[in-house]
């Protein structure tokens, strides 16, 4: 059967990608941890993350079974394994990877004793490894639930192909569940640890920044694990899956559920894991100049030039197999992946100009810090909402070209959306690559803290900070891309669900369609606020609590006796989940409510206009809070003043502000966005059965 | 003939208004103007405003022609007969509005010596002149177009109700033209006065804020006129004849051109006519705490309190007539059009929520000052996301309530869509005393400078400065008024363009309308950015010229010359206009090419874009502007160390930051939303000629 040779392949690649990201585990664990003070603080922030771990995955049970419980009840078997499947893929995902990432660390601190290259070497080992995890889970998740669902199905009384549907929607769910806890708990314990670390440093003006008396300084260390690790590699899983499942769900549609061209997507997949894994093999420093930033880059491209070479031989292999309709010929299928890759890396330039130093928006903010902090502010303010043209038009360049590609505009191919649909899979099989440079952030900052708490030697100190530097830059990359890739993500699922209810149509004249419409824009907004207003109060709280250590813990003052670093991370994890369990299981039932009360139009409508003001928030909040920061550090490297001056205290200002927009709110959105386009897809397994 | 009788109310009583705001006039000019230098003070505003509206006319005019000479070569003669009358009411309501307004100012300062019942009389008899030019003009320009081309109508070759289709929407093309300058062009130009003449008094930091010898201070308050008086009235105006325009098509199409519910919005539009000039007699200073605020809801409420009486009666013997189909009886009538009086209520009540010192948003933001200009922002820009929320449901419901009403969800009456645009007819049927509302803030707001700069006894200037409190405090509810009012007007010229194209669905399942949707969504934002900028540079030039002149010009320092305001004023307007007259056209164009390159349905997802994220970024920015303001007044109220306190530096950073967003770029938005919907609603007469 040519099917199996699909699954085979995909099963192979994902199995390959976990051998080597198991591989890589080892080889770090066996790297040495440097001198006792840094195993110390190592173990810290170890204990740190599995503590907050721990206690999210609590959190993300007890949701995830009240969910299981409903799924088995109003939907059956069926969704809720898949569900099941999703949330554990997820969620190890996300767990392996960080534990990964605490151990690269202190190695990447202990190698750069001995040079530059070392410690780029032991940092970028822990970035693919996690990138390694991410596309293969994502890949080997859909295809072991496809496969058993496929082997299974027809001993259930439901129609297969309903039976693949729920299943895979109960897959995507899950990971959406986990996605969004990550995003969002993970984004407000992040933040709050480092504006409480921050505040503290400011408060009690004798103590540092990273100084090992201050309580919250290993909260923060953890948080970066939690954010971009953890957080990032939850949410690109999801989306892969999403993608995968979206186009697969599509192609059963338009080629019927039997066609090999459902489990073509699989394939795009697994030449995404492979490029991974060569781009890991790769990424290397190299020229005179030893650039970090250019060598994951270089790594990135590496793995898009691979997988747009692999398109054209797999999918001439794909369409030489008998069985296959001629639907889409082999060039046809390598240009419309290679829009999905092109995607990626306008992407990726969009938000290097709107978010880096070498360009006119930072350099607009760096300048308008001369005449104060609001000036500041409303130049990011300014610049955030223009930075949201060029991504959106970016985004509807690709789905126009792809759709047209596909034939979508010609009556008689079709294949439009499922053409759409594996552009998006060609841009998520990077998935793997982007969760790798965002990965590498949270390990070279913690190396370059430990070396600093650690009092490393001032040349192993220059190392790591200018591994750290390289890693502040790549972030907002990350974000921008996890974020159009979600949209687009949403939008297939859309046509998923608007297909699957083919009798009506979403047509904006119907009063219920725009009712959704504004309640599904307020979302991102109502979420926004809440989010902010969750960071600040978090904050709050850490800053309560070191100063209580300081004044409580008699050594603290003189180092005899290390803070209580853990009270920290537990106050801050137990506030951000808190915070913000409730308002996540609501955002679950909106969905749910909506489809309920007001139907299926309405329900549809919700999930378009949470795309729509979505993606824009989530654009606008994450450049707008990238630019800030870099326009901090602009002056910080001696324009206008430099470090101290007033421009400087202003572009403070500005930093503080964008920070939480775009590293807790703008980043929860795009699983915001997805969630609530997924729910709507369960929902209308539901609805029908209850209203009309 | 019934109709006629309908006609004849609307003329008289559309006349009546504009003969009360003469006599008004007359009256206010009649009174003393005070000292010489209160004179001279006065004669420099009023030259400030001409010479403003000078430039700004001339612009539209060139505008205009260009338009006009495009609609009679594209659509036709009536079209372009329409837009002449709709842009010369919507002129002549805005700059007879500024002309009163700037002769009140003065009066109302010297009315102040003799205490503050005659000052506030003098500034109410200013602010409700206004108020009855913008509900009579509304009603009079609908009322003789309408009579017009129905007269003259059978006379041409197309069908009637064609040309009355084509005059009415030239007609609130003419009154969009005009209120996307106002308020785009008047909004850059306040503001940057505003900020301007404010960084003088800073930079030079012996000049006080209102100082006779600062150039830019004459331009400041010329800006209040420009955009709490033209600005505003031209909006209102706009939205008023929006709605009765929009009203009396949805007639057409449910019960045929010849009925007499067509003309049956335009006794509502009176109704609202004699309810302003109803509360123009009865707002005075009462009770013994004479409190203005007080005084100007009670009248206001008056007014709705009024309509809602007279709604019963009036619509009993329209259905008493014969020739009325009883589609809905009186009592729904009723209902519905308290659907509308209720929203206006809902919304300033809601907007006096997130705005007023008496609550929790601004209270938030005063705390959070105590940690600085940061966190000030940060709980700023939370509270601006979280009050789109319910301003946004109170529009929903009340489209859901009058829809249900007007039997909307029964396939057998199907004249929901009427009653909603009954519902907004009764809203904007307010939109006079909402003028008065708003045109009281630049009076009392000069009264109160003219009597500082001129040195009046402090008793005086106690009385004005209490006056000016007045005003401020309801600035933010006519925004809050204006940007639903403007929303709801949005969406049913939506109605109407989808009506007239009912051919095809506007189904979110097509690529067109997706795409229109997201190019819709960020139009919005770029000319928010665009916005933001505008302001910034053009302030920039003001603080240039007055540091200048006192440089240059020798007499300034010891108050010996006066400096020259008329520059200041002519520099902002000069750069205000060169900013925007290509983004604005540009505007005006998006619709036209997004219509004729990706056909009709992507023209009415651009609509229904533009109008969701216009609206939830406009409320966000102007509540949250608001918001910021009053954070900082309530800290001068004493609270968190009071004035000069590290608090209230913070919280000046806020309202600087706030001040664009809520006087210029959110109250933009809600034009821009109306230009977007009235020229698809145009491109869809000329489109069908050129693409199928």
């Amino acid at each position: 059967m040519k099917a199996s040779i699909l699954i085979q392949t995909a099963l192979a690649s994902g199995s390959l990608g976990l051998i080597y990201a198991l591989l890589t585990a080892i080889r770090i664990s066996r790297a040495s941890e440097g001198n006792e003070k840094m195993q110390a603080l190592a173990a810290a922030i170890r204990a740190g993350v599995n503590a907050f771990i721990k206690r999210e995955y609590l959190a993300i049970f007890v949701a995830a079974t009240l969910i299981y419980l409903l799924l088995l009840t109003y939907i059956g078997l069926w969704s809720a394994i898949g569900f099941v499947i999703g949330v554990t893929s997820a969620a190890l995902t996300a767990f392996l990877g960080a534990i990964i990432s605490v151990r690269a660390n202190v190695r990447t601190a202990d190698a750069a004793q001995q040079g530059i290259k070392q410690a780029a070497a032991t940092a970028f080992r822990g970035s693919f490894a996690t990138g390694a995890l991410v596309a293969s889970f994502s890949l080997l998740s859909v295809t072991l639930s496809f496969l058993a669902v496929k082997s299974l199905a027809p001993l259930s009384s439901l129609a297969p192909e309903e039976e693949i549907f729920r299943t895979l929607v109960g897959l995507i769910f899950g990971g959406s569940t986990v996605s969004v806890f990550a995003r969002i708990v993970g984004g407000i314990y992040a933040k709050s640890a480092d504006v409480g670390a921050d505040l503290v440093s400011k408060v009690e003006s004798y103590v540092p920044e990273n100084d090992a008396r201050n309580a919250a300084v290993i909260a923060d260390s953890v948080g970066d694990h939690i954010v971009d690790n953890a957080g990032l590699s939850a949410d690109l899983y999801e989306t892969g899956t999403i993608a995968l499942v979206a186009a697969m769900l599509i192609a059963g549609t338009s080629f019927g559920t039997e066609s090999p061209w459902v489990e073509f997507p699989l394939l795009i997949g697994s030449i995404g894991v492979i490029s991974t894994l060569f781009a890991a093999a790769c990424t290397r420093l190299a020229g005179k100049r030893q650039r970090i930033i250019a060598a994951l880059y270089r790594g990135a491209l590496l793995a898009s030039l691979v997988s747009a070479g692999a398109l054209f031989p797999a999918s001439d292999w794909f369409s030489g197999l008998s069985l296959i309709q001629p639907a889409l010929s082999a060039p046809t299928i390598t240009a419309i992946g290679s829009i999905g890759l092109t995607l990626t890396w306008l992407i990726i330039g969009i938000t290097e100009y709107y978010t880096s130093k070498g360009f006119a928006p930072v350099k607009s903010i760096a300048a308008a810090s001369e005449s104060g902090h609001a000036t500041n502010i409303i130049t990011g303010l300014s610049v955030s909402m223009k930075s949201t043209a060029l991504p959106v038009v970016a985004v509807i360049a690709a789905i126009s070209g792809a759709y047209f590609l596909g034939g979508g505009f010609s009556a008689s191919t079709g294949t439009g959306l499922f053409a759409v649909a594996l552009a998006l899979v060609a841009m998520t099989s990077q998935g793997g690559v982007i969760a790798a440079i965002g990965a590498y952030g949270p390990i070279a900052d913690n190396a370059a803290s430990i070396s600093e708490i650690a009092g490393l030697s001032e040349e192993t100190r220059n190392i790591t900070q200018s591994l750290d530097a390289a890693g502040k830059t790549t972030k907002a990359i990350t974000k921008g891309y996890a974020i159009c890739a979600a949209g687009l993500a949403a939008l297939l699922l859309f046509s998923e669900y608007a297909h699957a209810f083919s009798t009506r149509t979403f047509d904006l004249v119907n009063p219920a369609v725009l009712l959704g419409l504004f309640i599904g824009g307020l979302l991102p907004y109502w979420f926004g606020s809440l989010l902010l207003t969750a960071v600040a109060r978090t904050s709050g709280r850490i800053v309560e609590e070191t100063l209580a250590q300081f004044r409580d813990i008699p050594g603290i003052w003189d180092g005899s006796t290390p803070p209580n670093y853990g009270r920290c991370v537990s106050i801050a994890t137990r506030s951000a989940i808190l915070l913000t369990l409730a308002p996540i299981l609501l955002l679950i039932a909106t969905p749910v409510a909506v489809g309920a009360l007001a139907g299926r139009e309405a329900l549809g409508g919700l999930l378009i206009g949470t795309l729509v003001t979505g993606l824009l928030q989530a654009i606008a909040l994450t450049s707008g809070g990238g630019a800030w920061d870099n326009a901090k550090q602009y002056i910080e490297g001696g324009m206008y003043g430099g470090k101290r001056s007033l421009s400087h205290i202003a572009a403070v200002t500005g930093d503080t502000v964008g920070d939480p927009c775009k590293d807790t709110v703008g980043p929860a959105i795009a699983p915001i966005i997805k969630i609530v386009a997924v729910v709507a897809l369960l929902t209308l397994i539901w609805v029908p059965t209850q209203i009309a």
